[in-house]
C-alpha cells in the first residue's frame, strides 16, 4: 500500500513507500500506558524472503534516518543512507537475504506520528499523540516482521538510535533474532546526551512558528527552530578532528573577515546547510517525540542498574550471536559505553564479538563506506 | 565614575561600578578598520596600587564574565566569580598586588557595547556597533593601565576568553607585563568550538524578538534564543564525568517519565536553570559581538602559521614568564592545545611553566576553588 504524506516549509507532498497498518485486532499497549491500534508503519524491502523465512534482517534506522536504507529519498532524490551496505555483492546482500528497512513509530515518513492525522479530530495528532520509548518502536517492528509470516530474523542491524533498537529486540524478542549488530550505540543515553537533546527541543519549541506543536493547523513551520536543533545534533556526530580536517578555520568564499554576522567560516555554512536542508525531509514534532524516546533508553536501569540481566533471556537462544561495532572518535556514544555492553553481553555467557573501528570521522562513521565497516558486518553475517 | 544601565527581560537599572572613558584625544584604531574615541570602559579594582606602580595585576574575564571578579554582582547579587582567589592572603593577594579586573569592549557591563547609546542617533548602537576583536579588547585594557599611570604590569591573568587576552597581552606589549598566567585557553578557536558559538548565534538571532538586532527600540528581549544559546554553551564548559557525577539519568522531583515536554530530567532542569538566569544578566547583542570576537583570534594565523613568532618580542623581555594551566577534562580548550603552546613558547626561549591539572569538571575547572589551582597561581606570583 502506498500513501501520499507532506509536511515541511512548503508542506510538499511526497509519495511514502510501503506501509502496513498493524494492531487491527489487538491493540498495541505502549511505554506510557496508551493503546495504538490500526496504526501504519512504513517500510522498504530489498531481496526475496526465502521459502522457509529464514533468510529475513531487519534494518533499523538512526534517530533522524528513514526506511531509504538502500532506495532514493522521496524528498530528497539522494542515494539511500546504506546504499554501500546493502545490493547485490554488498556486505548485507541482496541475493542472499531478504532485508527489511523499518520506519519508526513516531516518525514522519509515512508511520504513525505525530503529523499524521488523527481520525478523531481530522487533524494532525501535534502533541497529542502518544509519548514513545524504543520498547515501544521494537514491538512495533516484531507486528511488522510477523505480517511477513517471520518467526525469526536472521539478524537485526542498526547504528546509533537503531543500534538501541538492536538491543531492544535482543532483550524483547531474545528468541526471535539469531545475530545482532549494534553500532555506534550504548545501552542507555548519557546526561550530556540528553542535554544536548533537551537545546534542541528547547530551540523548537522557542519558535513562535511552532504555536504549541499545532503548527499544521496555520500552515507554518518552525523551520529555525528546528534548524537550530539540527545544528547542535549535528556537531555532536563529527569529531573535533574530522572537523579541523574537513574545514579547519577556512573562510567561506573570501579571504579575509567581514566583520559580520553571516556565515564566514566554512564549518559555519556547512552547518547552516545541514541546518535548513534537514528542515526539507523532517516533522519537528516528531524531532521531539524521538529524541525524547532516546532520552528515555537505559536497559541498565530497566533491569535494577545490573545491565547483564537484560540479555538472560537471550543467552537462553543457542543460535544468538552479538557482534558490536564502536568507532574510535565517537564521543557521542564512545568505545567506553560498547565495552560495558561487552561485558555484561560475555557475563550472560553469549557469543559476542566486539570491535572499536578506527576512524576520525566520529559518531557518523557508520554511514560512511569503508573497508573496516563492510568487512566486520559481511564477516558476522556469512561466519 | 559611576553610570546607571539596564538590559535584560525587564529592562532592570543596576548601578555600573567604575568607569574611565578611554581614546579622548587619539582614537583607538579597530582590527576592522573603525576608529572609537571616547568610549567607556568599566573596571573593578581590588588592593593598593604601590608608589612606584610595580605590584599591578591585571585580571581577564571570561567571554561572558566581567569585572565583578572579587565583589559582589550588581545584578545577581552574587559574589565575584574568583573571590576564592583574590583578596587578603588569597593566592592573589590584596595586601601585596593591586588588582585591577577589567570589563572587555563588545560587554555589557558599563563598557562600550552594542546596548550603549550612540550619541549620534540616542539609541543603541545594535548592531552598527562595530565588530571588535580580543586584540582591540587587549589595546583597550592597555589604555586603561595607562589612565592608572602603570608603565609594566606584574601580571596577567585570564581564563578561556581571558587567557586569549592574556596571550594576545604577550604578543601585543610584550615589554608591558612581566608574568602571564593564561588558563583553560588556546592560541585560537577550534572549528568545533566556532561551531557551537555559531549555534548559539543562529539561535539568537532566530528569535523573532531579537528584532534584527534593535529589540531595544520595543523595549523587547531575545531571552528564549539567548537562553539557547547558552544552554548549548554550558554542556561545552562541563564535562561528560561532570555530568554523570553532578546528575546521571536523575529525574528531577519524580520516580517516574512523566511522558512529556517539560524538564524530567535533572539535567534539563539544570540546563534551563543556566539559560534563564544567564538572560538576566547579559545582553544578546554582546553575546554576538564577543563570541565573533573569540572565534576570530588565532595567533597561529597572524603569524603566518608559525605560533612560536607571536612570542618573539616577549623573549626580549628578561623578566618575562608564561604559567599555562589547563585542566584534564576540558574539552573546549584540552590540554593538547596548551602543550602545542608550551612548545611555541619554549621555542622562543621564554621561562613558561606548563601544568595540567588533574579535574573532572571540564572547561570551567579555573572557576571552581581547588588547592591545585590556589598553589600553582599564588606558586608562581610569588616566585
Amino acid at each position: 500500500m502506498k500513501i501520499k504524506s507532506s509536511f515541511g516549509p512548503q508542506y510538499k507532498e511526497f509519495e511514502v513507500g510501503d506501509i502496513v497498518f498493524l494492531a487491527k485486532d489487538k491493540p498495541l499497549k505502549l511505554t506510557s500506558g496508551a493503546e495504538i491500534k490500526n496504526f501504519p508503519l512504513a517500510y522498504q524491502t530489498y531481496g526475496k524472503l526465502n521459502e522457509d523465512k529464514s533468510n529475513a534482517i531487519l534494518i533499523c534506522h538512526a534517530l533522524t534516518g528513514d526506511q531509504y536504507a538502500a532506495s532514493t529519498h522521496p524528498i530528497t532524490g539522494k542515494d539511500g543512507w546504506w546504499n554501500f551496505m546493502i545490493g547485490k555483492n554488498k556486505p548485507i546482500d541482496t541475493d542472499k537475504f531478504f532485508i527489511i528497512s523499518s520506519n519508526i513509530i513516531g516518525g514522519c515518513m509515512g508511520s504513525f506520528g505525530p503529523k499524521e492525522i488523527n481520525p478523531k479530530t481530522n487533524q494532525a495528532y501535534g502533541l497529542n499523540f502518544p509519548s514513545v520509548t524504543i520498547n515501544d518502536m521494537v514491538h512495533a517492528q516484531n507486528l511488522l516482521i510477523e505480517s511477513f509470516g517471520i518467526s525469526k530474523l536472521h539478524a537485526v542491524i542498526g547504528g546509533s538510535t537503531g543500534g538501541m533498537q538492536s538491543l531492544a529486540w535482543a532483550n524483547l524478542y531474545p528468541q526471535k533474532v539469531n545475530l545482532i549488530i549494534p553500532l555506534a550505540t550504548s545501552y542507555r543515553h548519557s546526561p550530556q546526551n540528553i542535554a544536548f537533546h533537551e537545546v534542541g527541543r528547547q530551540a523548537i519549541m522557542a519558535d513562535p512558528n511552532w504555536c504549541e506543536g499545532k503548527y499544521f493547523l496555520e500552515r507554518k513551520c518552525p523551520t529555525k527552530g528546528l534548524a537550530v536543533a539540527r545544528m547542535t545534533a549535528h556537531i555532536t556526530y563529527l569529531s573535533e578532528v574530522a572537523l579541523q580536517k574537513k574545514f579547519g578555520r577556512n573562510l567561506q568564499n573570501k579571504d579575509n573577515f567581514s566583520f559580520g554576522f553571516d556565515a564566514e567560516f566554512q564549518v559555519e555554512s556547512y552547518l547552516h546547510h545541514k541546518g535548513y536542508s534537514f528542515v526539507e525531509r523532517f516533522d519537528a514534532n516528531s524531532y521531539l517525540y524521538i529524541t525524547k524516546a532516546v532520552d528515555y533508553f537505559d536497559l541498565e536501569k530497566d533491569f535494577g542498574g545490573k545491565l547483564s540481566d537484560a540479555f538472560i533471556s537471550l543467552a537462553a537462544n543457542p543460535q544468538a550471536k552479538v557482534c558490536l561495532i564502536a568507532f574510535s572518535d565517537d564521543w557521542l556514544f564512545p568505545p567506553s559505553e560498547a565495552k560495558k555492553l561487552t561485558h555484561a553481553l560475555i557475563a550472560c555467557g553469549i557469543n559476542v564479538s566486539s570491535i572499536v573501528i578506527e576512524s576520525a570521522a566520529g559518531h557518523d562513521s557508520f554511514l560512511i563506506e569503508s573497508a573496516a565497516l563492510r568487512n566486520t558486518i559481511s564477516g558476522f553475517l556469512n561466519c
